[in-house]
């Protein structure tokens, strides 16, 4: 595999997710923070399975998401995350592969289980999510597959790899090689509070090390500290190419240099289920810079992803998105 | 556990569905016969999964999805069916008794995994199954439980458990057992293509051993060797206390001694997939029936059931049936 031939490489957690529906009560007796994502361990995972109600699966993890969202796009990409050889790891890889996406990473023989995400949809359609990360947290530098890396106009990175030591240690190792193949490095931020926990470094990644950069408003207000959207626009302005700032029902706003785009976001049912929905807008912006679009052009691309995973359960597309964006895009 | 203790008792294949979009061209060239339920063995079913897209996965199960539609509506019901001690066995039970259903067969620790059922829903929103059994083909009359059969105020069972030997042999004995303890016997006719295979037994069957008949149109066709369903309606007649003839869009027609009620069909959403429609139908039905509603009312509880579950991928409930019912139903 040449440098350059994929569109867009990914790295990031392999995830089955488990979604069911509760109530903000369910949350609160389970002290889970609303709307973010608790790392559990296996006791509390197999606690919190046996307490939530019936569930539907789904391969779920955010940059994962973000290369299954390329692929229905018709872009084409790698992923690089570890599973082990289970039934929810070959679920994983199936999906994965299936969709069209580079994916080598041999399982795991041993230890921990494939990563689970209990996934909990508040009435509001909010997500909150409780992730046992079983095999993953062993994903480290050893598991990268740098040919894979060097393979992309574009890495795309999860802030979620900060939670975990080798995984950082990774992920640094793969911007390195992707910036000297001659890639763009992408950055979404996650979870606000994932950026709480490593507010510092993430700072210092944004600075210089990141081209694109993908945050929500309480992950781009948790970054800089700050206590309004416009004042996090300030702070951010500058510090990479594009910064792109999706707020939900209100769109999102992309900048680069002194420009700014608002983009609205897109109606395609009715709203079921937030989770996913940041890793489809990436998936649908990171579609358009691959093509060469114009910035505005990418955030709308961005709203149809998100569009559609918000109307089901679960955080991948349920429909082609190629065939949504001739119809609605056109 | 008490003799009628519970509302209804099912038994069926204990499958986890593994659900995707496909078009129909993708059925032909895998010789699938539309709209039906093929069985395919291990070899087959790692081909069919390896060209299958992305896909989600669900507890299903025919008689499983009616007792999930059940407990969702807030009866009281057991369920009996076989899984393997793995991931996929453990999803089912979870899904299962978590909703408050009653499981309590030991899952195998050997042999076969946990069955799967791989489900391609093209574009006009029907559902085309290809089943694995795995374990449950060995479901025999050593697994059931019969304090609990006898716990049922119904007996609710699959005629896909006619497709196995020893699966149709438990069926006999809980039958058996279950009108000795004074239970009504429900039947699902489950497909077309099982009447055919079996259409002499499910007459006699019908004809004498079972109370309430479920069937879809081309079930009842298929059954009674009929020309139109008005005189496929005309053999029915008579032979069982109560017969539910389900018609997708045109609702469902209610048979009992000379009296017939003709049911809408309840829309509740954008039609999206017809898995389970039949099997949450009976469990509204039977959800009536177990509360002594009017037929009528059966029938519309059916319905409510039905118009749920087609308006999302997978088989079970994503909404509270309860709710719902108090909603559409007060």
């Amino acid at each position: 595999m040449q440098p350059g031939n994929l569109d867009v490489v990914g790295i990031g957690n392999a995830i089955v997710d488990v979604l069911t529906h509760a109530e903000d009560a369910f949350l609160e007796q389970q002290s889970l923070d609303k709307g973010g994502m608790t790392l559990i361990d296996t006791a509390r995972a197999e606690a919190l399975y046996a307490a939530m109600g019936p569930a539907v699966e789904s391969s779920g993890g955010s940059a994962a998401n973000t290369m299954a969202g390329l692929a229905s796009l018709g872009a084409s990409g790698g992923f690089i995350g570890k599973v082990r050889d289970d039934q929810l790891g070959g679920i994983f890889r199936h999906d994965i592969t299936s969709g069209g996406t580079v994916y080598r990473n041999d399982p795991a023989t041993e230890g921990e289980p494939t990563a689970r995400c209990l996934i909990f949809v508040t009435p509001d359609a909010q997500r909150t999510m409780a992730t046992y990360l079983g095999t993953s947290i062993t994903f480290g530098p050893e598991d990268l597959d740098l040919e894979l890396v060097r393979a992309g106009k574009i890495l795309y990175l999860e802030g979620y790899l900060w939670d975990a030591p080798p995984a950082k240690e990774a992920f640094l190792k793969a911007a390195e090689a992707a910036r000297e193949a001659g890639a763009k490095i992408a950055l979404s931020l996650s979870d606000a509070f994932c950026v709480e926990r490593h507010r510092d470094s993430f700072r210092e990644l944004v600075d210089g090390h990141v081209d694109i950069l993908f945050a929500n408003e309480t992950e781009i207000l948790s970054l800089y500290e700050a206590k309004s959207f416009e004042s996090a626009v300030d702070a951010v302005r500058g510090h990479c190419e594009v910064a792109a700032l999706t707020r939900s029902e209100k769109g999102s706003l992309v900048l680069s240099g002194d420009e700014a785009f608002k983009v609205e976001a897109m109606k395609l049912g009715e709203l079921v289920d937030t989770t996913g929905a940041g890793d489809a807008y990436a998936a649908g912006f990171l579609y358009g810079y691959s093509k060469g679009f114009d910035l505005a052009a990418c955030g709308r691309y961005g709203s149809l992803a998100a569009g559609e995973v918000i109307t089901h359960m679960g955080p991948r597309p349920e429909r082609s998105l190629a065939e949504l964006a001739k119809e609605k895009l056109a």
